[in-house]
């Protein structure tokens, strides 16, 4: 088995979640419980709450809310931050942002969105067109989760800014966070992040806060997360995600660099005949975007399946949707569209397995192809 | 360590914890993934949706949707149902419910609070007085948190149909499910339920729903639980609860029984002269809340907390609040309600453990009147 989806979910990370395991056998009190053992709880989760912090952002400025999803994450911004005026995004963005402008739109919030490049990023002269004085939020993806793209965000809240300083700027990071070398920086006033994406557990996920920016509750409870998120904090899937940030980050740049090379590995090798590559040169390397036009992307992905080896086609989360709409939005054609396959890295996947795996992926889009002929 | 605090949050199921693991470890498939190892994840989902769902519910005419906590599944169905007119909910409900509130006003939808009587249960004649032809939303605790006081929600849903046949009905389970005998009948709509204060861990939970009822999301996202929840299955949670509630429902009546019998042990022993019983005879016996007038329930709690044994000082998501809203609205006088403790049984706890605590209980409670005088 060569798993390739690694931007759908990762392999939970081993040694933290026998790290953590501890959280649901001795120490499950409720933090928010009175006697000292609550409060001992209670103070493991704020160390996790700073150490996952201070990876992206200066605990001075920023602050770090606990939510359930990346997805969460996200809605909580949108429906927080975007309560009149206009909401502007881009054509490149999660489903997470995507469905919730359509609710936006119900609330009497007009939503606009920026095109995309060929290289799958945002228009940034199209977008900053988009803000005016009654734009409350904007929301730029970091690295889309399809294509691999990487927005340049902290120059893009520049700008917005500088065209209206009181809008809010969100990005939504959960492809970057623990992969690609970021900061948050005095513009970005919000920066959703997921556990799972880099062997943390489900269930867990984050939202980083400008401590200058209002924000609102999603889910109203008992005063939790500064009262932020109600619900029993899960302090298991809160520890495990520390751990595994924390062995994330050490390694950013050693695995971004392999990551790299096992992208170049696939790249170099995908038959330029059967193959187009979607993904940019300049994407973030842990996910590549191909099309096979004229093939099927779901019987190909079968196919490879059955030879072990486990690719998504576009994103996980609408992959029962026959086109993508962020590939089309980057301008490919429909007869490209639909030949889609995404591979996605680990730094855990080897050389021989990537090898391997484009030999297979490379035969069966030969053998498919045949059979159409 | 004597641990009387399972209202609040109750120690994992171990097995089952043990039997969920390899989900987390070689299962760890994302379930929306096409490929067949995803498939054979998406079916474990299903099962366990169905499994959980057949405890309480006829699963021809019921679905389920997961959620990340009880007070999620609570915010989804406020906001999503009471989005116009009144909304008609009680003085004696958890956080979720009471908060949220707070913002429909905002959105514009009265909020109407039935009062409650003095065992803690809604007075259902002045709640079926606040129903009316704009009435969107009615929601009723099933059992208390704070009191266990338990109310006769499917009657109650019975009345408020006959009285507005379009209104919407939902009670908040969390403390009812895996507990008390209880199946959803038609005139309950919507029912929230939560794994970790049965055995379950912490961020997953669920959210009974009529099939006949509209719902919308409250976290939008790639189209999971049937479009009605965003955000990666959390399988392992998932899977964990499932095994958990099978445990529990089995033992059900087993448990209740055995609760009963030390909820008994408590109050025959508590000393009459320190201590006066909140919680009705027919509360719920997992639940036992007692007042010690002129006492401070923290000190208590902190004194009873050193000699090993663990309370609660009201429900734990409020428990920084001095006095209860709950218990002033049953009728309780300040100085009774300044010290509360909430013994809160599992059916782990046995005899011995609360003998020993009632004893310690009494003592520290003896201690501190002491030293007051």
């Amino acid at each position: 088995m060569i798993y390739l989806d690694n931007a759908a979910t990762a392999r939970p990370n081993g040694e933290a979640v026998k790290a953590a395991l501890h959280f649901l056998e001795k120490d499950f009190y409720n933090p928010s419980a009175m006697y000292k053992e609550g409060f001992q709880i209670h103070r493991e989760v704020e160390s996790a709450r700073k150490n996952i912090l201070a990876k992206v952002a200066d605990i001075a400025a920023f602050d770090f809310i606990f939510t359930s999803c990346g997805s969460e994450s996200d809605n909580q911004v949108i429906f927080s931050c975007a309560r009149r005026g206009n909401f502007v995004t881009t054509l490149g963005e999660h489903a997470a942002i995507f469905n919730s402008a359509a609710d936006l739109k119900r609330r009497g919030v007009e939503v606009r969105f920026a095109k995309l490049k060929n290289d799958g990023s945002v228009d940034e002269e199209n977008l900053l067109c988009l803000v005016d004085a009654n734009t409350t939020l904007v929301s730029v993806i970091h690295v889309n989760n399809e294509t691999g793209a990487i927005n340049d965000i902290a120059s893009i809240a520049k700008k917005v800014k500088t065209k209206n300083p009181s809008t809010v700027f969100h990005s939504d990071g959960v492809q970057a966070f623990g992969k690609i070398p970021f900061r948050m920086s005095a513009a970005i006033d919000f920066y959703s992040v997921s556990a799972h994406k880099i062997g943390g557990i489900r269930g867990i996920a984050g939202l980083v806060r400008s401590k200058k920016k209002n924000l609102f509750p999603l889910i109203y409870g008992g005063g939790q997360e500064g009262g932020l998120r109600g619900g029993t904090e899960n302090v298991f899937a809160i520890k495990q995600f520390e751990y595994a940030a924390e062995q994330k980050f050490l390694n950013l740049e050693k695995d971004l660099k392999k990551v790299s090379s096992l992208n170049e590995i696939v790249r170099a090798g995908l038959d330029k005949n059967l193959f187009r590559i979607l993904s940019s040169e300049q994407a973030s390397p842990y996910i590549l975007s191909i099309s096979a036009p004229g093939l099927r992307g779901e019987t190909l992905m079968h196919m490879i399946n059955d030879q072990g080896v486990l690719v998504g086609t576009g994103s996980a989360c609408s992959s029962r949707n026959r086109y993508s709409r962020v590939i089309l939005a980057c301008g490919v054609e429909e007869r490209y569209a639909e030949g889609v396959l995404r591979i996605s890295f680990s730094a855990e996947n080897t050389e021989k397995e990537v090898t391997d795996a484009v030999k297979i992926i490379n035969e069966c889009a030969a053998k498919l192809s045949e059979s159409l002929k």
